[in-house]
């Protein structure tokens, strides 16, 4: 127990376990993080000379030893040893001395930012990665262009095409990566140097571990950075609500839209019923919609244990950990799937055709072209409207009418092929082309700094 | 693939492991269970004449089997088979060919309800059983009497004594409690028979089955019984919030009152610093109190997950088998750590006395002494009010106050004695013997049924 | 200002309304249950002597005469006096010096927590009576019996009836008839006499008070009476989440079976566009299905603003009173709405029918009757799924199923009218009569229930 | 009924209320916002040629007589027409017949997302502003610099000074505000010429309505901006939150720290108590920290709203209007209200100094002077951990420490005078100036924004 001095009794066994079971089972995925950092650390402080070069060469090459052990298995955490930090201390010190000064001006309370950051770093990359790969997708599946429904009050509203719902999605996704990337410039900034919560009398110099890791800025005032960390997880689990929304609304569509049977998703999407026979479930979706649940609580989690803290570390954040990589696990899994599925999608003209026409969608069409032609808009939607109504009661589709049908509720004039093509369920202005311009720039940016962080790790531990 | 019949492609890998890599963990804390459901099932349908006595022989010594060899870790779930039914249908099925007709009149749907029921059952007793520990825990601290404070809006209030505090936590658990038992009785009904969603053409049994299965009714209408998974979890999850916030609400009050020196938790449940030398920080009981944050997430997870799906079974439940089984673990464990830290508290009666003092939290009492004596009651609020500002200014405490200290502000005739008695921090209404009684009672409840349930094993699979 | 002895300068203004603006609006629903509290709390003083009969004449005629104009709409709330119950008082005392004794023995602490109560027990019993209400459309609805779908994971799983249908929501809502009885037991209990958080050194009797106001039982220790006022309006909030998630589905169900036009929603709660004359949108049951994630963000407001405090009173909790008086008045309408939609539902058979046979419902009874035959069940669900994969290639609808379409799959014996029975969408074991014996039972309860607190206040202030 | 074409019987009275009742309370506060989207979409549609200069300049005069009327009190809305949209077009056409050309092009399910990014927009702006108060507010109170304590684990962990404290909130906040200028972005996009969810065929321009309106882009595929609505209020209160979380978490700190009189909070900004003469409550701060939790529950509410929704306008989405308005009311109060609370913030050094000692504060320091003689750190904290332990047994503070002392553990070199600075309570490198660039520049930004806006509305409506 490194913190033992000023303690009497040892904790009991039961209570680390509470306290520590799952947190290191979390923190092996903060092990590479925590040596990239201890590695910055070390050298920026002989090159203080805050400690000597041959101490900092030592812990390094210890450091990297642990690695290889983590990367082949071998090196493993330990629960008695609290966390991530204390255990990769606790193993350098076993292998040279000079271990006992890497703490040397730090605290674990910037170190556990520090890793985080590192850590969030990578999974927004990540995560905007999975976003582009569904844009692509929806861009692939544009290219089936042909009728489709738009719904609004989850009733027939108009006809549209499948590249305009496609280009929806698109658009709308830009926006997630948007959030992702404003979020990604916040968090890329170093927390190293706030030692407990008000910095360090030691000659540190915070601008080269800062360059050493690849951040952007120095996090100035120290208690700001120990009392932060909430903040960054809430922002991202926060987008990544919105964006899992997202996911959970296209899930009900394809679901919907399949048992309608106006879209085909491919038998490697679906699963069986023990016992029915019959069924082909859309279980991924469903998981995905059902998983997005999980996110919103996640987010709940962070913003409650939080709430009522005061500033300075409190352990109460240890509980974050999970809801943040739980919550990152779910939306990159959610990502791909969808994306596949989305790439599988058919479409059934016949049927959605027939939806279209039980759904009078072309109503408000006709409404638009009377209301061209010089009624006021509100006695076009009118005469719609009881067009609509007669047709309903002569079980006739729109697309089957003629003048003659419309004459008897006004005198307007108009050609029979005006007609028709406002009572066809085709609508060219909504075939579009996606501009993907957008997505190209995106997919850049994000292989560019890929690489970018890549440096770091090669320059650091390789 | 059991349910593959209907399918010309198989499901793709990682579709596999994101739809079922987490759930099958998860499914570990079922496989008892399952087995039970298993054996219960099976015997009724031979009692019936559905299958014959010497499969059910068979398929009940496999599943004995099988029981054993997950007991000495043998026996592993494998997420290729989707679940903990699949896993098991298919081990008895490679013992004996019997295990084809195992899932006759019976589906995925209800069983899986089945097995949360019968995991629930055990698991509201456990907590139970905490629960009564935490308050038998207080009742031991309340022998330790002596005065205390009492706070309103964080600021003290009144004198108030240890027992007093103790005794209001007795009774807040004593609620919980009861939640439990509510619940418990809704849960402990026989979903078994529902199947899929409608029930069955076979002549089962319900009865016999919910008999073997010590369940107190079998629910009726099978529709229901597959839609209302959700609705059991989201009320115990609900429960444990309650329960939760308690724990987090005591949790914070012992932070701060340790921070003031006014209680002293044992060495055992606290930690030190990496880097400050002089904490002694709560850490356990920060764990709590974050902790709770993460059984609010789970909470608004199941009723997220839940409120847009139409009736039947839906995939999005199997989303809410971690939050659930998430909340236990976390909700028994914060019972039994807080049980064990509120047995440690020492109290500094100096410290305390000092802070009534600081308080005046006297003021009351003495208001309380004028109005007995004649004066309107906001009269004599006011009075108090003023002798407070005085004695605040001449920086003297109110357990020091004569009559003619009174007597500026008021005429009213009272006796020396009656004034000190009012100004003294000691109140010795509020020195209470804590009536065991409920608690006693709860005990031997909860033993009862933990009793009844161990025979339905023994008679069933042992 | 009352509590104004020990300050120098009064509160601003804008801090006044940012406190108490919204505060006193939802006071408003308060004001006749702070009369009668106040009523029994004067009555209780004067029996015991400690303030005059003609005292307490003269404050229960100023309460009387403030109810009144308080019906009539003479007496408004200010809030520069803060909350109802300082405005109460500050009326009697303007009518009669004696109103300068009735807050003897009392605190806000206390009083809040009554009125809460009463509000509450009112409420509860109204709910319970909105809940009656939708079970007995659906007792009404079930007698227009006919064939129906059941679905699980949103596809067609197997025929059912409309009155077994109409049968899983009975049962479904007598388990949140059995919360709020449950929770209504433990809110109908006496806070009075806790006073700020320790009681009183005056000889009160709180079992007077409490058999005047009707409650079960007193709640005895002060300090849990003052803490617990959270728990409560949490418990009710969780109860009426997890009774808006069901009408929340039934919404998502009503919407979606009218978009297939099996069923039909009077045109009374249905609305039009305002621009697409074709549309008839069930914006009510959105309504409903929207509002439901409002009561969970009350839920979770009512938690979160709740975790982080110490015990005794705290300002927090009237943040809580929105979130509470939000989602009863939500609920309240969403039960009478949705009862009221269910009673105006009409079935189209013959759509059904085409679901039905579109999604191949009756596989499952196939697979039963084929077990039932003497094959294992999972060789008999295979030969099912065959035949549907035939039958969905051949485009032929299983109820034309003939023996001779089942033996190219399977030598098993059985006769033409047996099969023509398994895939006939008829099931007549779904037919059922609802019981309606524990409906009439709760109806009686209520009723019961609301004639006895009416005795309350006739007794109290009629 | 504008809509009512279609229907043969009217929505019924009460579902009218449930429905539209609290809706039309808060579309008050839009009134303004949607008749400024109307006078551009006239002008817009006049440019077009879609309707005739005179026809848009007698709407236009009709809404600025609407206005006016407003303005005095004497339009209102009616719920009777449903929404802010359909009463104002119902009023123009009751001045002018042109009026039933305004709708043209449009829909309700545009006009809304503009009505309410309109009112974003303002929205957004105020609460950047009272942020910047906020700031200000601790940049004047970092003036008044001491020693302060920083907290980690609610336990003394070093000395710091107030203006480093007030350094670490005015960093957070320009987060914050950064937050918020990202999401003014993608509010501040047109999405007038969507209509229903497809667009219209009417030969609109949608770059001058954006023009007219001062958004910077048009945000292009309709679908997308009718199923978007929730996104932005979804991100706005997620902003909302976690800066909310923030004032609850200063709350905290200043209901705490003048709970222990280290600081005093200006009697105007606190209450008394109706029967406790002794109470000073920071009841304004409760409040603040209290409605936080009331925040995370609209954003629940909004999130959960959403989920199941497939695209296009539903009517759930107007539930999320009230956890907007009312997010946004609560947020703005709860700055201007903790920013005038921290301006009168006064620090009692004294009690500050013992806080330091009591908690031992200096060990760290001290831990590091040795780690800077030579000894390992790990060593040195050691050594530390045991001076502490010396010094509690002895009831010393670290301040008096001698050379003496420390000789007792370790035989490092160092002089008295350095041993004294380090465990003196002042601490010169946290003594800061603020850096008020960021704050000005902001403030600068914000007002050339309110100043653009305002000369939208000049050019429009004045």
């Amino acid at each position: 127990m490194l913190w033992g001095g000023r303690f009497s009794k040892d904790p009991k066994k039961e209570i680390l376990e509470f306290n520590s079971g799952e947190n290191i089972e979390l923190d092996e995925q903060l092990v590479l993080y925590d040596i990239l950092g201890n590695v910055a650390h070390v050298k920026m402080l002989s090159e203080q000379k805050i400690i000597s070069n041959a101490e900092a060469d030592e812990i390094v090459a210890a450091l990297l030893r642990i690695k290889k052990d983590f990367e082949s298995g071998k090196f493993k955490l330990k629960k008695e040893l609290e966390d991530v930090h204390m255990n990769i201390e606790s193993a350098v010190t076993a292998i040279t001395p000079a271990g006992k000064k890497m703490h040397t001006a730090r605290s674990r309370n910037d170190q556990v930012i520090l890793d985080t950051r590192l850590y969030l770093r990578d999974k927004i990359i990540e995560i905007g990665e999975a976003s582009v790969q569904l844009q692509k997708s929806f861009v692939e599946l544009s290219k089936k262009d042909s009728v489709f429904v738009a719904y609004t009050h989850t009733r027939v509203a108009q006809p549209q095409t499948v590249s305009y719902w496609c280009d929806s999605y698109v658009q709308s996704f830009s926006r997630d990566l948007e959030r992702l990337k404003n979020l990604y410039k916040r968090i890329n900034q170093n927390p190293l140097g706030a030692c407990a919560c008000t910095g360090t009398p030691w000659p540190i110099n915070r601008k080269r571990t800062a360059e050493l890791l690849g951040f952007e800025l120095v996090q100035d005032n120290a208690l700001d950075v120990v009392s932060c960390r909430w903040e960054f997880e809430a922002e991202l689990i926060s987008v990544l609500s919105v964006l899992m929304t997202k996911l959970s609304r296209i899930s009900e569509e394809l679901i919907w839209y399949s048992e309608k049977q106006m879209i085909e998703i491919g038998d490697e999407f679906c699963t069986g019923s023990s016992i029915m026979p019959n069924k082909k479930n859309a279980d991924i979706l469903e998981i995905v919609r059902g998983r997005t649940g999980r996110v919103y609580g996640n987010l709940m989690s962070v913003l409650a244990s939080t709430k009522g803290l005061i500033s300075g570390y409190n352990s109460d954040s240890q509980e974050t950990k999970k809801p943040l990589m739980e919550s990152v696990w779910i939306v990159n899994g959610s990502l791909l799937v969808v994306a596949a599925v989305v790439k599988s999608l058919g479409f059934n003209s016949k049927i959605i055709e027939e939806e279209l026409e039980n759904g009078y969608a072309q109503a408000t069409e006709l409404a638009d072209l009377l209301a061209m032609k010089g009624l006021p808009f509100r006695e076009a939607h009118k005469i719609s409207g009881k067009l609509v109504k007669e047709f309903i009661s002569k079980k006739k589709k729109l697309s089957e009418m003629k003048l003659v049908d419309l004459q008897k509720f006004t005198k307007i004039k108009l050609s029979e092929s005006e007609l028709k093509k406002a009572v066809s369920l085709e609508r060219e202005r909504l075939r579009v082309k996606i501009d993907s311009t957008e997505i190209e720039k995106r997919e850049k940016e994000l292989k560019s700094e890929t690489e970018r962080i890549k440096q770091v790790w090669k320059r650091l531990i390789e």
